[in-house]
């Protein structure tokens, strides 16, 4: 397996290693059926167990204030520190399905206890796909039957296919982290492509260790690196109703993290690149996208610095340029006035590729062929300054091109 | 001359008619030539002249925090209440060009003051094209000699032409307006096809009347008049650098609008429905767009109905499925799910042209064929309930297809 860590901007730390085996961390066991939720009988069940009984797992979700009843039912009936079981539907968001909504996920956690021979309150449900049809519950449960006699430590891969919509390119990996108290294993399968966005932006990842960790420290790692990674990558602008991210650690590999200790620095600093590598990929799948931009907004508002950031990356705009190759900066001036709107004129500095093309919010005379070949790379860079120091934060950005009509307009997703 | 008051949503007043002639209100007169600044040769310099000593004006401009020089002389350096002529170039924003860029805009109003034979403080100017190149002036200012040769009451056409950028559609009448006291003209010339957004959204338009009023009622007029129409329309949710506007009153009609007047009132009912028809005319030609949306929001909480109809109008989901005929209004919930992110879940009433397809959160069963036909119309409407009641708004706004990417993406607009 050959080159996860893809992006420049996430260099993989020395002390991790892509594992030379696909085999799941110890403990957990997961699997993927056709389950007829799809109309195309592609993969649309997944399962995801946890055999240790003292696992511990934390949980993020989507911030709406529209969301779908798996993630109703898994934050509200669900114990998110102690998850040994995920079932996982694509084909169906169960996103605005009322009453009969929630029933139906339940009736799939119930299904999920059933299989994994958990108690109900520790399997967690997610779904994706369509919003505002019935999600066909008893096609989940026919398809966790199935599932279940299908789970292996080598089930990642169909796990990972089960929970795919119009995602083309895998989101997922295992790892080989060494501690200094020894190595653990980490795997995370993952997917998006469309309706990503602001505030925590992935559709669904489920990350697995065998290292052991109080509930408390998973919870502290994860929210910190969702903080880092799903919460600073935009597709489309979009919140989904359904955003899902879960760590499950077994302990089964017998290795512990204490909190405050090098091996926490070090477990931290894995699943930091994990999962930023991860909110890359969501980004360079965007729908119908070609390019990948990096936003780094700098100055003396940390408020400001967020809308600017924001701004740009949702930018219509700037997208549709960084997809033509186009270093049509006035158009990432133009998001980040719309931004600070309403106050009194900002001057900004503007960088592409490291080359000032506008300063105190003025043209600089640039080398046109340099900065033609810089925004014509893969991943493109756009460095923001406005007034005053302290602030600083980053967006990672799909473009958006045909494919995003294509696939937005003529189908119903 | 057929047809301007196009929209359903836009009835014509009863007393409101599209004037038999083309001619400019009495006291004016326009043209448009070619000096250059468009590549394409394409008229791109506009003149207009208002001969009335005593004219009286309004003006409303962009809230962006990064504005274009034009709008900075003229809001700083012109006396906005007696405006008396408007010199405006297309092809270059003179967007982010510095202090060259003020420099630059500040001779085009001094030799506007010239060609006009009026003081520089009553001359506006406007530009509208790409940011951050700098503006040819001396270009503007030959264009300005030619113009000032060909101004005529019938100059309308050409002025109007001459403010286009990437417009299709002529945003463009002359009305005859009856008031208790007198019939008086109204004539607007108005462009704008991309970078329309929040808070104020056309790029440029200009409306002249015959009509006396003093500037204060000028002012009232066309603020709120504004509000109701640029300021509720997007075709891409991009707050431009130079958005303008501007009414000139002559009074050389010889009917006066006194404040609390029924002419007052049904002049402002002309104002209104002129600029909510340009508005919306500037969303259906939005970039690449064939279908124009609009969304009104109700419920109890103002803030919470403006970010819902705000993001349902600028989601790229929604604006694809208008563009692909899809009745999918999972992606509406998911819009206002996200305006209201962060607090507990909302239950959402969703109506499509009027037919209710979710209510309090779930799907409704519907009639498909009767909804598949309702969202292929030109103009689709939807509704958005949220709970309470008091606060209401809309927002007009532009479907997203493959025409807008191609304008974006491949050329520097």
């Amino acid at each position: 397996m050959s080159g996860f860590f893809t992006s420049r901007w996430v260099p993989r730390p020395d002390h991790v290693a892509e594992a030379a085996d696909d085999t799941l961390p110890a403990g957990f066991r997961a699997a993927g059926v056709a389950a007829g939720i799809k109309p195309s009988g592609a993969l649309d069940v997944g399962l995801l167990v946890c055999d240790a009984p003292d696992a511990v797992s934390a949980a993020r979700f989507t911030s709406s204030a529209v969301v779908a009843a798996p993630v109703q039912v898994t934050r509200e009936r669900a114990r998110l520190d102690r998850l040994r079981a995920v079932v996982v539907n694509s084909g169906n968001a169960n996103a605005a399905t009322g009453r009969l909504g929630l029933d139906e996920a339940a009736r799939v956690q119930g299904a999920g206890a059933m299989a994994a021979g958990v108690a109900a309150e520790q399997v967690a449900v997610a779904s994706t796909g369509v919003i505002g049809v019935q999600l066909d519950g008893q096609a989940v449960v026919r398809g966790l039957l199935a599932a279940n006699g299908r789970l292996s430590p080598d089930g990642a891969r169909e796990f990972a296919e089960a929970i795919k919509t119009t995602d083309a390119i895998d989101k997922r990996v295992t790892l080989d982290v060494e501690l200094p108290s020894g190595r653990v294993r980490l795997a995370a399968q993952c997917k998006g492509a469309g309706m990503i966005s602001p505030r925590f932006a992935t559709m669904l990842c489920f990350v697995e260790t065998d290292a052991a960790m109080s509930a408390q420290t998973a919870d502290l790692l994860l929210g910190v690196c969702v903080k880092r990674s799903f919460d600073r990558c935009s597709v489309d602008g979009q919140l989904s109703t359904n955003d899902t991210a879960i760590l499950i650690a077994s302990g089964a590999g017998g290795v512990r993290i204490e909190p405050e200790t090098e091996d926490e620095l070090r477990f931290g600093e894995a699943l930091d690149a994990l999962l930023r590598q991860l909110a890359i990929l969501i980004v360079r799948d965007g729908e119908g996208a070609a390019r990948v931009g990096r936003v780094v907004v700098r100055g003396g508002d940390g408020r400001a610095v967020e809308a600017v950031a924001r701004a740009v990356a949702d930018s219509p705009l700037v997208k549709t340029a960084l997809h033509g190759g186009d270093p049509n900066w006035g158009r990432i001036a133009q998001a980040a006035g719309a931004a600070l709107a309403g106050g009194a004129p900002v001057p900004v500095d503007i960088a592409i590729e490291g080359i000032p093309v506008c300063r105190g919010g003025a043209a600089v005379r640039v080398d046109q062929a340099r900065l033609d070949a810089a925004v014509a790379r893969d991943e493109v860079e756009y460095e923001v300054r406005l007034p005053g120091d302290g602030a600083e934060t980053e967006v990672f950005f799909s473009d958006l091109g045909h494919g995003y009509i294509t696939i937005n307009a003529e189908y119903t997703t």
